[in-house]
């Protein structure tokens, strides 16, 4: 009997603030460039009070990645936190208008708000993240539906959520439901300073129960240290079955026991980079859902990829599915 | 001595919630396409719930105006009432941030919230507009600072606006102050139906006070009731010193006693045609306030009105004044 779902995604509810800056910005204000950084809320009010006019639309990762496979059609559910105010009500009505279950409890507390990410934008597209996770943060077991975990193909870790007390123990409670059922667990690394702050807990969850990595070429490095990719790579591989790597313009790798294929990304004028790995990882999950072969999951990867970084924000403009028959993969 | 400001706008104060739409989930929910329509908080709750995923962008007609205005360097303050919640947060910031200034005092009480629209873009750029104005709707005198009316060339009237209990009180008041130090009025007649609700309060306030009227030719034929363009602008022309009418892809009209000038409309492809009369009114007040003819004013409103539409919400992105240069207009 086939599951519920076929992916469900636990990460950081975040509503991104996007700005387009010239990068004399990022020095005047000390905001390093193309990484993400956490923010505590005395900055992210004096940031957001130097930043320009701005736009608001939903975001997080694993949000994203969920919001394109939903947009693709595929049945699948989010799981994070925000808070009954303002921005989680946008939150909650973009993931649920986007077709995707979200039902994760609202707090409502005033120690914290739902949180946001200021989203600096160079003219080149390169994006500068700054975060302040607000109510996202506590994400703890208690969230974690067992009943939904079992009932689905896939689960889908944001490694940014590592970034909490509780949340070890939540992603814990959700791999051995899911495992538990037979469904299987994919994680990202989110980024090379993620990976820093956890690379020891990243490691053994890799070692017991992953079984499909993403990451991007600085993540996959940080990692394993191996001082190059195909080294990163095969080291990752051997502690997992799919290793599926974004390495920019150059497209993305995907390696499985001793088999590697590249899948080249899709030429667009690149307006904003967020939310370029989320997408490639809803392609990917889109095709490995579906029965498609790693060369197909990782063009997907790369379509839906090259789709959100044509315009300002991390969600699917475009019909993706429309894109994927243009390009003869469906 | 030359004023502080050059221009102070008056108007609801919204966050536009954008979204694109087929043109059958207007018809579907009993939504008028093209048009303006005050909802209350039920109905705002019930079509947000069937929407898709949006974007939101701080809108409010008058301003959208002030902050094209801000944009293109002019000496600017914009009034309107937002609730201390996380839009109103958003609004305000993004009035300062385009570098207008913006005090008007915020509300606290939980009866309402901040103001939001909900914009229904259809295929080919027409936009249908379903306003909750919350509290934007209780500016009262109080809320009217006369040392400001009187220290700016041009106040600036949203037609909108009339729709709340005190706000032709705070209109006279702002009016009184502005045309007590010399100063003169602008008014926008906003949208058809709201000329409908407000007939013969516009026609006493044009006879009396309004220097500038700007309109499109479906408001101006409302007001007037000529039966067509020319008859009506004349009508208008009658009643104050200079009327700027739009007329969709044709661009404007600008009639000051006998004199008629035609301003075509900038080439460009729409896509949100959300804005495009309050950026004309920024171009155009730009303009008058710049020292420059009829004609040029009237372009500089059309340039302005082309950027805004060629990209979904109503604030400029593109820089306005380069636009200008390159059209020759400075």
């Amino acid at each position: 009997m086939s599951k519920r779902y076929q992916v469900v995604g636990i990460g950081n509810s975040i509503v991104d603030i996007l700005s387009h800056i010239e990068d004399s910005f990022l020095t005047q204000n000390g905001v390093e460039r193309g990484i993400m950084q956490l923010i505590d809320k005395p900055r992210a009010v004096e940031l957001y009070s130097k930043m320009g006019p701005a736009k608001e639309i939903s975001g997080g990762s694993a949000a994203n990645t969920i919001a394109g496979i939903a947009q693709l059609g595929g049945k699948t559910a989010y799981v994070g936190k925000v808070k009954n105010d303002q921005l989680g009500d946008i939150f909650a009505h973009d993931m649920k208008a986007q077709g995707a279950d979200y039902d994760t409890p609202r707090a409502t507390g005033d120690a914290h708000e739902t949180g946001r990410c200021m989203v600096l934008v160079s003219p080149d597209g390169e994006r500068s993240m700054n975060t302040y996770l607000g109510w996202s943060e506590f994400l703890t077991p208690d969230d974690i539906d067992p009943a939904q975990m079992s009932d689905t193909d896939w689960i889908y870790l944001e490694g940014y959520r590592f970034d909490g007390p509780d949340s070890h123990e939540a992603f814990a409670k959700a791999i051995q439901a899911c495992k538990g059922a037979g469904g299987k667990v994919s994680l990202t690394l989110s980024d090379p300073f993620c990976v820093e702050r956890h690379r020891d807990a990243f490691r053994e969850m890799i070692r017991k129960d992953v079984d499909l990595l993403f990451a991007n070429e600085h993540e996959i490095e940080a990692m394993y240290q191996k001082g190059d990719l195909d080294a990163s790579m095969a080291a990752a591989a051997a502690e997992c079955d799919i290793v599926a790597c974004t390495v920019g313009a150059k497209g993305a790798y995907v390696l499985s026991g001793d088999t590697k294929v590249h899948a080249p990304a899709t030429a667009v004028q690149i307006v904003d980079a967020t939310g370029a790995g989320d997408l490639f990882a809803s392609g990917f999950l889109h095709g490995i859902t579906n029965g498609h072969d790693m060369q197909t999951c990782g063009r997907m990867g790369c379509v839906a990829a090259g789709e959100v970084i044509s315009h300002i924000g991390a969600r699917p403009e475009a019909n993706l599915m429309a894109l994927f028959k243009a390009d003869g993969l469906v």
